[in-house]
């Protein structure tokens, strides 16, 4: 097999070839092979929750245990013999036994009540605070990285954001200044103590770009491109997804799926706008799809305002509403001279506007925790 | 370093500028006729103001008279002698004279810069306050109506809305109790002093709705009925007009210039949620599309999150961040007893629900009040 | 009770409101109100038909009756009391009752399973020969409209079309001539034999087109139109219903059952092109509709390759298209000089153009005709 | 330099920022850098050829040769020197030279008026002949894989589709059966006769599938995986692009403009639907895209009814519309037993109804011929 991290392919072929015929037949009933969340009870030991795990491996499931400040759960994952499973419930520790129908498992609040903070060379993202990432679309060059890098800091960002490989719908644009930019993206974290965010475009950049960022973004294309998703669930980095821009949320939560599944569980989710018919912007940011991810996933979830509008003038609205939404943080794209900028001029922000962002932000930011610390 | 980010736009910047103007012409001759805005200096008398008004009548255009509290503004809208209003630029009183491009005119705030306040049964749209509308999506019977009539208004809702006339997808659905529902609306009113909003879908129905309704409403399917607005230009009430699910901003602002260049002034405009392919939700709310339209025009733009979402647990979010981005007012579906609404049960919210979201409301309004205000 | 032609309207309030929860349930379970097909025996009489027309209303059900070459079928249509109709199987000349769950009764070819074929002013369109209507978009003047009647009737089209009143966007487009354009279309028609298509934007117009024209089109943006579709529904002229752009292939079929719930049984339905992301052509044509279209229901479907594309340059292979999907006919745009047209200018092809695809037609018309008889 | 094939990286780095300035403005003002295009006279020598590619070389300009049966075209691709260019509308042997505004170059039929065949595995796509590629979505075992090759090689199938590597929304679907799948194909091949089609996911994969197949298929979700594309854009194989189901016909083209930069002229373009609100077919095939990329460009364009529709009942009538459209060919998913199928049972025809549709193909496809052949 030339594949790893792909469990069920380790079954023989006709075997596996019957599992399959089930799980298609489940899925065709329930929208999805079934999930069993062994909730264990608030004193099970060790010993019992180590029970239960071989149980689930015998029955043909791969185990996933998420252990909370109060009770442990084990989530029996992919397409193996349910009535052992839900024979568990008389076991010792457990409380109880239920079957989840979503197509998503791991990424679900099901299976992980309490929502997942994703450090990012030290910055949590979702916890209590907003975090913000700022930088340009594309590193262009040393001075427009510093001079940006110490910029966005001053105003109150949280992390560096900067594109080293660039998807373009062209052949002829700008593609990105490639290992070059992530070194002087690493220069200006050291400088600024601002973690790095950039995007991976390639299987066979991933290894390189580990070295320099401290989180890798999937851009919104790639969002479905499965064989990146697999070899992210490998790296010990954290993950930025974007959403892409004709997916819906249960697509969205099944790429990041991917994620969980192959063993990446530092995965913080982006809504960076949909594509519809409207033209005055370049996308349509879909603000309930933050609240919604955060309903159905214990994910963070953070909001992209620069590719989710288009437009500078709209960039401040918008990411107040995102975090009145709920949204655990921003990404903002912001340049020191956007008309001058080789990609996404029109949305960015230069130093100025950036601040007054900021500085509009922080009123309602406290106006509102409360409620959405409420809603949450 | 091998890339520079330097400036491309090495023409002069009259140069550039000549070119934009070009463009902007040749716009203006291929995306409808241009509307031409004669700007009055400070100090312009009535008679000035007059002068301007005949001429340009003569002209072959229509004039449109703007009184601002500093200046006043005459607009040119139709296809008439473009250059004998290009001439009043030398006539007494008039500052300068301006060709705008755009195709809507005179929804525009090139046109009248200050913001409407539209009046409904005495409550201001669009000025401070942001107004909240609520009530069941259809007039079931009395009992129904008066009871969620006075629960709305406990709970700080300034305006009543039920359906009298329902638009449905199958003629064998419920299709509204007609002229008995606007009895029982109007005893409503009475009864709460809150002024009514209830849709109309034909042009035949338009007198009758005037005699009970305090605004009428455009639902979503009928924003392009030009037939409707035609009729509702010319009457005296104002008028809520919902954009069209696959409509453009653009689309749904010349809507509203059927209304007001047929004579209505008093229109409200309404971001109800757009057709897209997410599937979790009814619709997918814009919100950018109630800043954009707010920047593009004077009129007041209110949200609908029941609509916009279809998920009674995502209004409470999106009413907070409707109001961060600015929105002038909500309008929210609100039924005694949502599971048996005969229309919308799922997006409706009962009286405790619709409570609770009032109740998170009034914290962030007050955080972001200044904000907007500056925005505006 | 204002509205005829409504049937359940004249319940008594409190039955209705009972009625109308079971079939809200009925609804939410089976996805709309079930309708009761009874197929009578080949040699049912009269008698024997009566009597089932009558059980069928004393069961609160309103009967439709289609009569076969063979045999016929009588449905029961609303919400009714669903036993009696199923004890009905054991009546005299019954052959057998059956429940049908698609949401769309009337139109559908489970209640008449024979194609129906619709006359236009003596032209039968959904026969054996596919028919094209073709003129331009908007009738501009006397000259222009007879030439180009002259020239489609030599090409070989079979009915004229022509815009009197015109949905535009904006109010300051052109709106068309009104009954001085009905007019001139009567003229056209009596000089060259072709009957006439024209749309109806407003109830209030319907009476005066039906004056002049042979068949009424409703536009894209009034599928929805349900006050308009009640309106028609009353008439004695055919009906061609355009679906709207945005519109899915079940809510265009339950548009055309407002029709024929109506009590108007002449309805040509009409593909024209959906809304997409697609830039280059104006809508995107979608032909599987039209197949679909015709496998659901018995009513004639034509396509719209002038709107479907917007382009010139492919009405004619998109019209070979559409006759090898199965389209019982075309609508084409056609005027004497494309470029000075007031409307549609693009996609409207000169006479020369026209004759061209008209003879394009011909060769694959034959080929494919036995095809798609075998098909239907 | 990491990454190859990608010319223009090859510039030294003050003039390539200058070049990428230029680029910038021509593209805000033309919508992409400028091609121009040298056009030889009839008598052109070898020599005056040569002379022409090398001052394109000097001018900073990409040189591409596209030598057809009467005259020789040199396309000058990238920014460069325009007026350099332009200068040699007077050099020996050079008929004129004009400049190309669109964003695609290589792809264009500008540059290449004449249509390309590609020769798979000795099967020409492009040619007189519609070619037909059949075969299941995924490859489940030897002998439905075989037994499918045999039966599609009988009712007229010139090449043979099968998944190795499968793109599945979520990761608990089958993934498909990697190297095996692939050795099963070529089993298949070698006893029929039948090249092989077969999706490619991955950069990792494509040196292993190039040992196996014949023609490397890039699916839909993947058409703006650019690292893959320029993966492919290296190798000796023909590729066959899908559309993107969001994608536009200007971004597939600039995704196959990626190929052809890169160096693979081998190139097949297939339509498979797009992405629309319809909800009763799986997508909505494009056809008039499907008459325009042909229109657009010189390379082979197939339609894929499987894909397009999602239903078995109107595969045969989109086939034989996608024909009468000009496309170069079909491919359509063939399964012994469709409901068994482990992926895209629905939209799979079983070798009878597979028969069915190539018998209704052959009587339009002579009648559609000559029609094509003169359009083209």
């Amino acid at each position: 097999m030339r594949r790893t991290g792909n469990h069920h392919l380790t079954f023989q072929v006709p075997v596996q070839a019957a599992i399959l015929k089930i799980a298609a037949f489940v899925f065709s009933v329930q929208g999805g092979p079934t999930t069993m969340i062994v909730n264990m009870s608030d004193g099970a030991t060790e010993e019992q929750i180590n029970h239960i795990i071989d149980r689930i491996r015998e029955a043909g499931y791969q185990p996933h245990v998420t252990r909370g400040t109060e009770r442990t759960i084990v989530a029996a994952v992919g397409s193996g013999r349910r009535h052992e499973i839900e024979a568990l419930q008389v076991a010792p520790g457990v409380d109880n036994v239920v079957a989840i129908a979503q197509p998503f498992k791991l990424v679900s609040r099901q299976v992980k009540p309490q929502r997942s903070v994703v450090s990012v060379g030290g910055v949590p993202i979702g916890g209590e605070d907003v975090v913000v990432i700022a930088g340009p679309c594309s590193v262009e060059s040393r001075e427009q990285l510093l001079s940006t890098a110490h910029a966005v800091k001053k105003a109150g960002a949280s992390l560096l954001r900067g594109g080293a490989y660039k998807p373009r719908t062209s052949p002829y644009d700008f593609q990105g200044l490639g290992e070059e930019a992530l070194k002087i993206l690493r220069e200006a974290s050291e400088e600024t103590g601002l973690p790095i965010v950039t995007e991976v475009m390639s299987t066979e950049d991933v290894e390189l770009i580990c070295e320099y960022a401290d989180m890798l973004q999937v851009g919104a294309r790639n969002m479905q491109n499965f064989a990146l998703l697999r070899k992210l669930a490998t790296i010990r980095k954290p993950v930025l997804l974007k959403r892409g821009p004709s997916a819906t949320v249960k697509e969205w939560l099944l790429a990041a799926e991917y994620l969980l599944a192959g063993g990446n569980k530092d995965v913080v989710l982006c809504e960076r706008g949909i594509k519809t018919f409207e033209t005055e912007t370049r996308n349509t940011m879909d603000l309930a799809a933050v609240a919604l991810a955060r309903d159905l996933s214990h994910l963070p979830v953070i909001a992209d305002p620069s590719h989710g509008t288009g437009k500078q003038s709209l960039i401040g609205a918008m990411s107040r509403a995102a975090v009145a939404v709920g949204a655990d943080g921003l990404i903002i794209e912001v340049h020191p001279c956007p008309e001058r900028a080789l990609s996404d001029g029109p949305q960015s922000l230069d130093f100025a506007a950036f601040e007054k962002v900021m500085r509009g932000l922080s009123a309602p930011l406290r106006g509102v925790a409360g409620l959405v610390a409420a809603r949450a």
